[in-house]
């Protein structure tokens, strides 16, 4: 078959001929990809940066966004069955683990990571365990399943609460920070506030319905938000910038007692005032990673399935398998959203 | 001023001119009514039916839902000012009780009720204490402001659970019922179904936003829900009829380890199989009366104020204080949404 | 292996010399039972009523309360390896419903129960899938790890909040209500009321803790329970009796606002006014069945190993496998905590 | 009336004969207090440090935790009459805000302090707005009544999470870290681990019950709990010493999913990696200030009536109001744990 592989420990990355992953063992299946699509990570992987370095081991086939049919199932695999159309949790769990026993397997203390750990899907084929596969509604378009698992990262992060009637600040909108705002404006929030540096994303955040952008280098976020919220500032706050600056100012206008929510990460350590800034505040900080297995799919998978998230405005580019290398040179260059290859 | 008044232990109720309810107490708030909404509890009053004869002591003037603005304020008020515009909670809270002091002043053990135990706003100015009083946002239209109180009700129960992605089935379209319906839909709920027998009440689900309305006397309500949720159920159940047979098919169809909020009356004790539809489902059952003191108003108040909420689909007539016969007639009749009267 | 079956469509069990279970499947795990204990469904099915009638098909291999060794684990098993000290959920799940997939799994809709719908525990062997293998603490003695199961029943209820300085009241004192009494009181309630009408069953309550016993049949039980809380009531009530009589004084004397959680069984239709009783106090009704899989384990296993409870004030009687019909016999007189066999 | 005050902008404190605080306004409660403890915040007062110098207006009545008994209230009191025997809230709210008006009133936006902001309670009597006074329970002690407040701040951190089975961490063990750790026994935690580097405080963890005590100068903390918890770190983490080693230590130790309370403060900007110690961990994490208003009081005031904690144990010193610069001597040595004054 047809893949994408890591194959030296150099930058770049290289379309092979390889056999097919084999015959699915008791608890695994083997699916055949219909859609995939690129994230931020497999960049990372290409380039071949500090972190690709220390955590990727030559050869993998990469890729964990994807969509497709499960092709034969392990005998005893009970959560699927052949034909079946699904997409897949990345977050491979041990089962073993307090965390997996205690509803918590999306932080599985043995955790493997699809293509990163284990060989991914940017493949004609793909074979996981049966734990990770979930089963899509059927009125969910292939290219928009290829990209179940970014949105469930945003799904996760805007429900760290009941936004109806609730003022949400959105810091960095990238396409999970563009799917977020649809996700926080779908869930009855009465005002999203979206914050954003680079022009193309902040027509992004327009686009995806965000009821005002500001851009905190051109004027003064904290007192943008504090005019439009009469002093109040908001109720919660959706970091997903990675920026230091984005979480400062972020956390200085959640108003007291409200809700904080991380997914951005800031790559060091980083200094502010947590007295100020959380304690007195008495703030509800949660860090948040990947997506609640499986509540966040069963909530995104309903969102698509009854057509309340529109995520054409999130994937900009639909391109084939083959035409790889101009989906990474589009996500290099940063001016897209999301980049869909189909099989 | 002018007041409605029940003047006697009898049906009926009569416009009388009575003093103005007089200078504030320290703590209490004189507000010229704008106006004022009548509520079903207003006709059982009218009617003098049991429960009215058991409850009020005439002469006492009705009416609880209103918006006006403030006109005079004692010395130690603190949460408005003279001009303020506003609505208020019609749920008068003692302050002292074990409830009041922990977050559910709704629920106050020794709670006294605007229109029903003390003098209410169907009249040019009511009296009450600071407490209840919420500052309404300049947005909202006064025609809308008056009906904070029931919308209060649609919001408090429907916010239950978060309905992100949630399927909600909603027995009983009144019009609580089809607000709560909007605020299903708004809080992102992927299904909102319906369940009403009056034709009337039909349309208005359905002019509010139903995805579906079944009437449970001409079809399988339970056959029907499942096929809508591919044998899952509702995630939510929000009841809001007072019939028997509406909670019995809810708690059916709700989905082992769902919610069900209870905010129809059965005026009677009433019989089913609480092992079957609630203890072996793991169902959460909510009790929903009033209005959240006041994390419900802010919720209200900031869905209208952002307009995204339309109340226009349920106040079915706007009509002058002086039409109030006519008011009620309508009410009677049941054909109505919302009727408002201006002052 | 010795087993207890059941062999025959009538009362009674046989201890009968039956093949060991076999080979586990992938997924399946062979235990070698420690110690195992009677429950009140055994019981059921030992008399064979109207309910053991309907469900039970012999023959049948009865028992679900149990701990045992593992002996021998399919090759895809990942949470437990030979030798391991384990107990077991006795909630069998399909893994592929929405319940399973999200967080559930105790009210699966395909749910299989063991030594109900499966051949069960009381046996030399038995045979489970990995999912409802606990690996215990090695601090457990296996006389009480036996009881995991009905413990985490206590477990599961007594938590439906957080009871410290919580006024409780529990109804209902078998070897369940009497371990709630313990969990309540470990957990920091302030006091706990426990209601039971038999007498060894008082004493029960008052060994396991209780703070005070009231005999509903002997003294006002509402107004005995408004004196110990100065007219508040109980903030949280554990209904664990199956008694409409319970059922209706506890949800009555439950303060505006306050949760209750029903494990008990009526067994029929039952009649109360849900008005008053539960919907303008706003109660919080949770019904309850099974564990939570497995934060109730974890929550469990970590109070036996830490010694925080002392379940020899529920463990009445230990005997031998071969006193099997002397084990029944005291099940069926009631006079007794949890009967514990040894293998 | 004698008064220890701030007379002038340097260090130390005076007792002044001063006049009565006047007749209570119409919705102020006088009180004559009977008992008065010794906050950290007195002492910062009486050093005149830089936070004092920035927050104190002299002349100044300080002192905020007591107890004491209503001498007269003004005429639209509702909450307490003449002759109840009450304790304080020290954060004083405004009413009116967002906050105040959502159940959150101990992070009001305009908050005042008593004895900070306002005249305060180490004088024979107080003047406080009604809305800050806690009817206590009479079977508390009035030395241990003076405590309440601190007892809060205790009481509404440890019960970030409900604690029954879990492991915890508290890192510092002043007074407020010796009563949380009685709060989380007593709430059923499994194990509780506190971080202590003072001698005495070391002693004052064991003798308030601490299961364990690490000394992180001493030994491996990361180590150390990870032997004692079989690798899975703590369930919650309660940071209440102000040290960011302690803090960055509780954050790597806790488990990942798990539970976060901040309440010890760092007193400028610190640096630490949110990527690892929240974000990936998916932790939970609360910044916590003053006591919920008045759900904390609640459980408080239930803890100590029902003799579930013993403030004995962390009340070391009681000595008359005129001995209160020995009380400051003791405080500023730092052996000691809470020291009250008898009036």
């Amino acid at each position: 078959m047809k893949a994408l592989m890591k194959t030296s420990m150099a930058e770049g990355l290289t379309m092979v001929e390889v056999p097919e992953p084999g015959e699915p063992g008791p608890t695994e299946v083997l699916i055949r990809v219909k859609t995939a699509s690129i994230c931020g990570s497999d960049v990372h992987i290409f380039r071949w940066d500090s972190w690709a370095q220390s955590r990727i081991k030559p050869p993998l086939i990469i890729g964990h966004e994807f969509s497709g049919i499960v092709e034969r199932v392990g005998e005893a695999v009970q959560t699927v069955k052949v034909g079946d159309y699904v997409a897949c949790e990345t977050h491979i769990p041990c089962l073993s683990c307090v965390q997996c026993r205690t509803n918590r397997m999306h932080v599985c203390r043995n955790m493997k990571i699809l293509g990163v750990d284990t060989n991914g899907a940017f493949a004609e084929y793909v074979k996981v365990p049966q734990t990770v596969v979930w089963k899509l509604s059927k009125e969910i378009d292939p290219i928009f399943a290829s990209v179940m698992e970014p949105f469930g990262n945003a799904v996760h992060t805007a429900l760290v609460e009941d936004l109806t009637g609730k003022v949400v600040l959105i810091s960095g909108v990238g396409p999970i920070g563009a799917m977020a705002i649809q996700v926080a404006k779908v869930s009855g929030a009465a005002l999203v506030i979206a914050s954003e540096i680079r022009d193309y994303r902040k027509a992004l955040a327009l686009k995806n319905g965000a009821d005002v952008v500001i851009d905190p280098t051109r004027e003064d976020l904290e007192d943008r938000v504090m005019r439009l919220t009469e002093g109040n500032g908001v109720d919660v706050f959706l970091e997903m910038s990675g920026s230091v600056d984005a979480l400062k100012q972020g956390l200085k206008v959640t108003t007291n007692g409200g809700t904080v929510a991380i997914l951005g990460l800031y790559g060091k350590e980083i200094s502010f005032n947590v007295d100020e800034l959380i304690t007195f505040k008495a703030l509800k900080v949660f860090g948040i990673t990947g997506r609640k297995m499986f509540e966040t799919w069963y909530i995104a998978d309903r969102l698509l399935k009854h057509k309340r998230i529109d995520l054409s405005k999130v994937v900009t580019h639909v391109i084939s398998f083959d035409e790889w290398e101009y989906g990474f040179e589009l996500m290099m260059k940063g001016e897209c959203g999301k980049v869909v290859m189909k099989f």
